[in-house]
């Protein structure tokens, strides 16, 4: 038996290295390749990382601050492996497919809301630098990368951008950045390939002081409701982005496992 | 490469089998245990078996009416082996977390709503002579297997369930079960160890005919919660156990590749 292993963890080495797909058109220049060995690591006794991911996506594991330190191997092999991509497309040819199914009112009133952070722009050079999640979030070193400005697409979500685009879906982003990156973020999306949207909306952080995304959130898509705009769909990363009221008439969580935001 | 392969899918193999956990309390004589090949199939071009399993559980892949042809053996190993029982747990062991941290008031009106169908008691064997959730749904064959009153319970939610009361928690079982099958759930229940609750809810099918589950559970959540209940959890396998109105305080949503009921 302890030969079949040793054979097995070789072997699943080398085809996970064989299958990791560092391409999705991010520069994974700074993150050294390490072949990690956490794919199936334990988070609690019995509970396998695979396990709590799913909790998370499905929303069972809520208001977590960190990943569990057990897992920071598992988590930076799926997002950085090919999983993270299809686990994306699945969601994205989901939306695609109900989007094209509508018979769609043409008098330019149609929304889709787009998360930005891990839904339109990826900031996993980020997390790489930073324990995928293991570190307590600093909003200081997060600020500054932000305002670097280099927050590559995330290569699913841009193609469903597209493709809303030309059935004629105008597009609202709806980010949790503040007012002050408004800029930044504005030219962000414009070099990652986003350069057409009827709304950039940042948050008031003195209004919304202390509020939860949640109630930021569903407060910016009432607005846009009271100007008339349907919300046909809503996606996110977070259950923050799709939970709440005036949600849209169908919502989309997008993968993330690398924090939480309530 | 290819020798590499080749002894990838050999320890692959073995280690499956040697993992393969088929105690799970339930009686799976009838299956004989073919080891399949169907973990990494694709369903639609690019998108994985794994991937499509997330986004129907994490709710983005909705009003399917059977599994994808293509991912019966996916299935079939997933819900056979060790990872539905892991994920189980996984969402269990957050129920249980949950409830052991609320300072209840002792006055026999919390409650927690458990579904029945693959939330507290198991079709496996059912759904193992069906194709794993590929054949549409028959309603006289399933049926019949419910009349023979002999699904086991699913382990982990029996766990939560002897917590709960433990904690002094009440236990309403809400299902899309008739009344004409309540004598035999009843008795079910009763027999895969679920002795004690204060309320097995069954589907008035003439009241509710053509309703959807969501409108169903929820006006009979709402009942409960007009006879004075507080709802403090509430467990299924599909959203739409948990989506609605009168959700209770939490939700958890148990894994179900097979089904799905809008």
């Amino acid at each position: 038996m302890k030969i079949i292993l040793l054979l097995f963890i070789l072997a699943t080495s080398i085809a996970t290295s064989h299958g990791l797909d560092l391409d999705h058109g991010i520069d994974y220049n700074i993150l050294p390749l390490r072949l990690k060995s956490g794919s199936g690591g334990h988070y609690i006794k019995g509970i396998t990382c695979s396990s709590w991911r799913l909790g998370v996506e499905a929303h069972n594991i809520i208001d977590w601050k960190t990943i569990p330190q057990e897992c920071e191997d598992y988590v930076g092999n799926y997002i950085l492996g090919e999983q993270y991509r299809a686990d994306s497309k699945a969601v994205i040819s989901e939306a695609y497919l109900y989007a094209k199914s509508l018979n769609l009112t043409k008098d330019g009133k149609n929304i889709w809301v787009f998360d930005i952070d891990e839904t339109s722009l990826s900031n996993l050079q980020y997390y790489a630098n930073h324990g995928f999640g293991v570190e307590p979030f600093n909003a200081t070193a997060f600020n500054e990368w932000v305002e670097l400005g280099e927050a590559p697409a995330l290569p699913e979500s841009k193609k469903l951008y597209k493709k809303l685009l030309s059935l004629g879906i105008k597009i609202a982003f709806l980010t949790g950045r503040s007012e002050s990156q408004r800029d930044i973020t504005a030219k962000n999306l414009k070099d990652a390939g986003y350069y057409k949207y009827e709304k950039l909306v940042v948050k008031d952080t003195v209004k919304y002081k202390g509020k939860t995304a949640v109630t930021y959130k569903s407060a910016e898509r009432e607005k846009l409701e009271q100007e008339g705009y349907r919300i046909i769909g809503n996606i996110g990363d977070q259950w923050s982005d799709i939970l709440g009221t005036n949600t849209g008439n169908r919502t989309f969580k997008l993968p993330d496992p690398l924090y939480y935001i309530a």
